[in-house]
């Protein structure tokens, strides 16, 4: 897969597309990793990559042309075959990204992120050139770097190849569809705080059960929204179904 | 405000702190930005700071003591006076990040991150001293690094004397309650596509109507939910009830 970043902070990829999980893909050749600084694609002599907004109000925008100019040194109908990469602008009001678009973009072969820096874009951007428009929650950042950071992590992880067995097996919540039961390790004891007996008594089928039952509970507690499409089995919706009474009839246990 | 990132890699933050606005605060003033190798706090001949789950299983848990370690080695309850920090676990389970919880966090002293890479962390972690758990979205990212800096960069720029007039006025979808509004800047004719006349004919009540209703409208179309709890005018809601009658009757149009 090959990825091109679009911003005008290139330096703030390094670090990121260098360590772990990202660097290892880059350094087997499984992802390429590019940034590109659309400055480079003014095409004024003040080297300016934003202008005023018509109809007045305050702030900037990004203007058409840059941006138009640096995707297409990447990505030039006129001049390739390859199909149209995935155009993907990070923006607030994008489609809230999931592990399904994930998914998705990890079938891809191209992707290329636009990364806006507090200004509006230029709504030509929008409808004209990108594929996808996509948000990584609703929090406001200073830029789209981050979250395009954060989207190519989770969908680098996923391509063949990229982890190891030490790290696959692990921490997928969403994979599951519950949140994690609770994981402890050495010491046995660490201050006055012990590890729960059952996880040291070697009843394999026990532990199974006991940290079904934790996710269940963490989920319902944290997240009661994820197990409405969770298969429970009757006797833990029982069980649900009570502890939900419980909650609703604080004197009941006094 | 001073802030503590725990990571065992630190050179992932090195380009997101120093540029643009998180750069700008730290050179003000504004802001400490910190990075904690917790593997320095490894308390063992092999420096490893994590270890296998007591009852079995797949993947590595992070122990309890180089966490601790390291936190109290920016706070130890039994050396200050200083009010305890808020210490924040990045984590697939925790309560979902928003701006409200930015604002909250912004009014604090003092934040540590606590950034696991792929394993899971001890359960007496976070019972036994963390503050708050966070995730910044429904998805898989390989650690807790890219999260921790998304919600430092929107605490930050809440921060006062961080956001110059060039940005404060900017992007802000979610502290208005709607998307934001179609943005145009030169040149008025890019390609085959012009701007709106609306933008160019210099009426500015009609200008704010117009952008009024683009902002509703690409709310009705991307967020509806948000709409929920925004204060439309009759008029605004019987021009919506309008489109969604349409939208149900796709022959209508015809």
């Amino acid at each position: 897969m090959k990825i091109d970043v679009l911003t005008l902070f290139p330096p703030m990829f390094e670090g990121v597309f260098s360590a772990s999980i990202l660097g290892k893909a880059r350094d087997k050749g499984i992802v390429g990793l590019n940034t590109v600084n659309f400055r480079d694609f003014a095409n004024n002599k003040h080297n300016t990559v934003d202008d005023y907004p018509y109809g007045g109000g305050g702030g900037m925008v990004l203007k058409a042309e840059p941006i138009f100019s640096a995707v297409e040194s990447l990505w030039d109908p006129a001049q390739t075959a390859a199909p149209k990469p995935r155009i993907i602008l990070m923006c607030p009001q994008g489609e809230p990204f999931s592990q399904r678009k994930a998914e998705e973009l990890a079938q891809e072969q191209h992707l290329i992120f636009i990364c806006g820096h507090y200004e509006g874009y230029d709504e030509r951007i929008r409808e004209h050139l990108v594929t996808d428009e996509l948000s990584i929650g609703d929090y406001v950042l200073t830029g789209g770097e981050l979250p395009a950071m954060a989207v190519i992590d989770s969908v680098v992880r996923l391509l063949p190849g990229v982890l190891g067995n030490e790290t696959s097996a692990v921490t997928d919540s969403f994979s599951t569809g519950l949140l994690e039961y609770p994981h402890y390790t050495r010491p046995v004891q660490f201050r006055d705080w012990l590890v729960p007996d059952i996880l040291i008594s070697g009843h394999h089928a026990n532990i199974e059960q006991w940290r079904r039952e934790q996710a269940i509970l963490r989920t319902w507690m944290k997240r009661p929204e994820l197990l409405d499409n969770f298969p429970l089995t009757p006797k833990e919706k029982r069980w649900l179904a009570e502890l939900e009474l419980k909650k609703n009839q604080p004197d009941s246990s006094l």
